[in-house]
């Protein structure tokens, strides 16, 4: 069976989990679980696994993986508009595996770095490759509350953060900055016209296409639009590379938003929301290409 | 270096945690780590991994390496006198691995079964073996709080739910019960004498080593009075066995604890908590045996 055969058997196990269990606000299928705290706080949760020879080769430096550990989970929490708060981590250790210490040491600087202290975890060593995990926990921002892949409406407009496409050949995905500070500020600037958002892990294409899907709603991404990278291929082809780390968001038309967030970052409108459902991609020459298909696909 | 020595690097590159983050109340070294929730309220929260070929054998069915996958890491949030709230859980499956929607049918219901409903993961296919790992969250005895390793006191008797050894060889360790009802029910009846409890998974004797060392105090375990398993080694033997998944626990002395929690459970006093420092096992001819050892180590 497939991941993504997988994935849609574990979601629809979950379907019923908030009527269930009253402290789950939204069960598995967004960027992160929203649950419920004692008190009635909201909590965000997310977890990532990081694999040797899939997520990164076995040369890369233990500081990077460290990095792209910690930063994965954390980009989660900034899809929901959220703030993190804590993070455990799981490290299971090829026997002999030299560079254990600086690994962790570099896990526990990150997370600081990141707001999300590691404040527990598992070690275990074995005759196997590197794997690690991160969960992270946060807050969603305190009036907008947990922004979802769920909320776009046809007559949106569709945006990015940042820029797109290379990551992977540019060695970007190993040192991306997750984008926190403009996710909460979104939230703060909009409110309730940010309707929908995610980080784009697998592609631009693809991860459009799920936001479309989660929203009952077709995407439209005008593809002269979308912000490349200098190293990047060409758009069609960078909205298929993955592991860019930005935000994708769905917001109510007509917004006066600056070209760039207060921290520096670009903001590009890259298409919009429309009645249906797919996602297209359309290109200077008014072709249109399905994005189902375009990122990384847990094959 | 060795799992433990890094473990101690990880604890000590920690120590500064709760005076740096807020939120953080207890970091890593205990069964569960607890941070404060925005709105104040405390969080319990732990992760295990569980591997092919250390944890389960590759042979034993997909319901019970589920089972054990959620059990172990609710049994972190049972030493704690808490109640388990929800699960989230990871996969990194075998290529082909023909019992992957299976398994994760069987880890969905065991996290229901066991109060921790599965609100999110990430699922990954790779060439090498099964690794899954659960990170669960809970909420500590509102009254109570969350009972720690570090606060037994000299003075204080040493107890033991249900019965030791012989966990793995019998496929126990595959199948019980984490000690969630006991614990709380201990947390409601003694308060606060009941002073330090931790769970029993790697064996009482280096599990007692370890409350002693938190608790700054000496661990003396009568081993006539540990409560064995019928198909369990000697006592002796059975403190080293490990995978007992019974609470530990150091309460004040001279208390009138019944010969059974409400539900059934066995209580025993096994011992008693003196001033000093690691950890003995006296036999019935009088010898005394160090128990440092006497456990799974994480070699």
């Amino acid at each position: 069976m497939r991941e993504n055969q997988l994935l849609a058997h574990i979601h629809a196990r979950s379907a019923n989990l908030a009527a269930a269990f009253g402290q789950i606000v939204v069960g598995p299928g967004d960027d992160c679980a929203v649950v419920r705290a004692g008190s009635g706080a909201l909590l965000l949760l997310t977890v990532d696994q990081l694999v040797e020879g899939r997520h990164f080769a076995a040369d890369v430096p233990a500081a990077d993986i460290a990095h792209k550990c910690i930063a994965r989970s954390v980009s989660d929490i900034a899809a929901m508009g959220g703030t993190p708060a804590w993070a455990l981590a799981t490290g299971l250790l090829p026997r002999g595996f030299a560079h254990a210490d600086a690994l962790f040491d570099a896990m526990s600087r990150a997370a600081r770095e990141m707001s999300a202290p590691l404040v527990g975890g598992d070690v275990a060593t074995w005759d196997g490759a590197l794997v690690l995990t991160c969960t992270v926990g946060g807050e969603p921002h305190a009036e907008r509350g947990p922004v979802l892949r769920s909320g776009a409406r046809p007559g949106d407009e569709l945006w990015v953060t940042g820029r797109i496409g290379g990551s992977v050949r540019s060695g970007r995905h190993l040192r991306f900055t997750p984008r926190v500070a403009v996710g909460a500020w979104l939230c703060d600037a909009l409110g309730p016209d940010l309707h929908a958002m995610m980080d784009v892990s697998d592609g631009v294409g693809i991860d459009a296409s799920r936001l479309a899907a989660a929203s009952g709603a077709r995407a439209v991404i005008d593809l002269p639009r979308v912000p490349l990278h200098d190293d990047a291929p060409d758009a069609l082809a960078a909205i298929g590379d993955g592991e860019d780390y930005e935000l994708l968001f769905a917001a109510a038309p007509g917004l006066a938003l600056p070209a760039r967030a207060p921290d520096g970052t670009p903001l590009t409108r890259i298409g919009s929301v429309a009645r249906g459902s797919g996602c297209v991609a359309i290109d200077a020459a008014g072709r249109e290409h399905d994005c189902a298909q375009r990122g990384w696909e847990h094959a």
